[in-house]
């Protein structure tokens, strides 16, 4: 299992690469479709599989919420479970354990909290995290994070970078898998504080680099500064990942900086909501332009998982709140993420990333999300 | 386009026969998954045809509210709109506008009622549901029909008898489109009034006739009662719809009976409760014995739409509220009545219906609703 550089772009930080997996090598830069609760939500990981996409995200604390992690090890392991014979990443469940727990309580022996489905109070440490993750046999495990609001006082994201570092460390010694282990920076809005949690990570060694607390309100043009940042520092030959980022526009820029790995709620989130990406840029279904239309998504792409259904009727089925609006939405989304991927591989192979970049950001260069 | 016997039961009125309409060659008995709103509740026109239906039944009253019977003739016809070249069977919407407008008031003229989407007042009268019908482009339309609670008072009946014979009338003088017509027989609980609808429906001849108004809380026991005393009295080359029927013992015992059409809401809506069809009987997904099962719903059929997912991973994405759980347990239902409905011809053709239909009862013996 390891990580091995392709391409790299002359004009940017772009690079292709091959993470090798003990469930198979996975070209990056890659994009993980969310399947937080073991399923892309409204598809199946049939679907998945069909429009090609290699490595999932799935997360620690909601499965050890329910089925539980001891069920899924008796079960087969998460692979058997949901039918997918590809990558899995497990975040660690550091960020949901407070963002779904308001009340939760942080101390340097973990984290207690309640169960956001049954109120029952439940306690992960650094070791059940990993505990979890191995039970679990995902292919990449995250260390378990104090990960705050970035915008947290100074004194706040200080104590989180020592107690992440401290955390490490206990994640790194409880690993017994095979599995690769992935750090996570922490360190907020504050360059210095980004920088010393980096090089606690670096000093520990992990089989690539996250960039944990991103995307949580700090502002885009800093998400970029932080990523610059972080992935100058973080030796070539180690993977780089941008937790929960992000939009098409954040996976190009990202990219540019040198980033490998991605995950986001945002194409299948924002299909639930109406929102389709297209080649030429978003569109909204639920506008009366598209009433009855019988264009279709994409004209002139036989293999697009809608092309047998138009604009028009997906708006029917959306406006009549049918649930098979979401799930061919969802679909047109992933699949447009899994197109986009692919464009950034191959640019970056044919030497021309940045001519990529900038006829797509031209495409969406007046959006607002 | 015409209807003709294939094969007759030795044993019993059941048949298998071909009704050629416009759009292909339906082999009956046959059962048409239900796309009141131009699609398959949870999924995909597609997946009906991958597992082999070829006619489906949609609503004159939902697609007149929404998106409106005009607009769906300028985009091209409902099979265009809703991507399904097979067969189109249409209800008249005589059902729906008592149903879901409690406030429908009833006329020899039509009925005006207030939409359920918007609460805007409209009016159906028999001559717009067929000229809603035929510009859907329905390959089987319904004649508008006056359709009372079964047990509602005799002299309620005998009104809505005779105001459907008027309807009936009109609707077929009003009728220009080279579609079929059906009849629709009326009459509630009262053998007479059933005997004297159906007589006025085969008086004005219809390329096929249906028995309306069942399974709406008149028992058991009465809804076959019903049916075998209207499909004696149908023309042996006419075919026989029981609209709304049903559970599949329903459908054995009426196709015994010489049915040859059917539609229902059971297995879809059945499968969003949680009931799932299989050749052992009914399961409930919820029972906590299919908790973390390895088991496949069917593990002797390969073909079977959930081969890839265990029972215990259904349930998981059932209890976990996932969308996914609702589209794979409505496939596993309409595949299994798709089977059912395999199978019962078979057996009619091997002159073993009897046999197939003791066999079947047995399975399902012990089942309640």
């Amino acid at each position: 299992m390891a990580f091995s550089l392709k391409n790299k772009d002359s004009n940017s930080k772009a690079r292709v690469g091959s993470l090798v997996t003990k469930s198979g090598t996975v070209e990056t830069p890659v994009f993980m479709p969310v399947c937080t609760k073991a399923v892309p939500k409204t598809l199946t990981t049939d679907n998945l599989k069909e429009m090609g996409f290699d490595m999932v995200v799935t997360n620690a604390y909601h499965l050890f919420l329910k089925p539980g992690h001891k069920a899924i090890t008796e079960y087969g392991g998460l692979h058997s479970f949901m039918n997918w014979n590809n990558s899995i990443l497990s975040d660690s469940g550091g960020f949901q354990v407070y963002s779904l727990s308001p009340t939760a309580k942080i101390s340097d022996e973990g984290v207690k909290f309640k169960s956001f489905i049954d109120g029952s109070v439940n306690f992960i440490s650094p070791e059940l995290s990993i505990e979890i993750q191995q039970h679990l046999g995902s292919d990449i495990m995250m260390i378990f994070d104090d990960c705050p609001k970035p915008d947290s006082e100074y004194s706040r994201i200080l104590e989180s970078i020592n107690r992440t570092k401290d955390w490490a460390l206990r994640s790194k010694k409880f690993k017994k898998s095979e599995s690769m282990l992935f750090g996570i920076v922490q360190g907020g809005i504050y360059e210095d504080l980004r920088k010393t949690s980096l090089e606690h990570m670096l000093e520990i060694e992990f089989d690539g680099y996250a960039i944990g607390g991103l995307g949580l309100g700090e502002g885009q043009s800093r998400t970029y500064e932080i990523t610059e940042q972080i992935c100058s520092m973080i030796p070539e030959d180690k993977p780089r990942y941008s937790m929960g980022i992000g939009k098409p526009e954040d996976i190009i820029k990202s990219v540019e900086l040198g980033v490998d790995v991605f995950d986001c709620v945002v194409p299948t989130r924002n299909a639930r909501n109406g929102t389709l990406y297209t080649k030429n840029g978003k569109i909204n279904i639920k506008n009366s332009e598209f009433h009855m239309s019988d264009k279709l998504i994409d004209e002139d792409d036989a293999n697009h998982p809608c092309s047998n259904y138009s604009l028009g009727y997906l708006r029917h089925l959306y406006t009549s709140k049918e649930m098979t609006a979401l799930s061919l939405m969802t679909m047109n989304n992933l699949y447009f993420y899994k197109q986009l991927i692919e464009s950034i591989k191959n640019s970056i192979k044919d030497g021309k990333f940045i001519e990529f970049k900038r006829a797509f950001l031209e495409r969406y260069e007046n959006e607002t999300d």
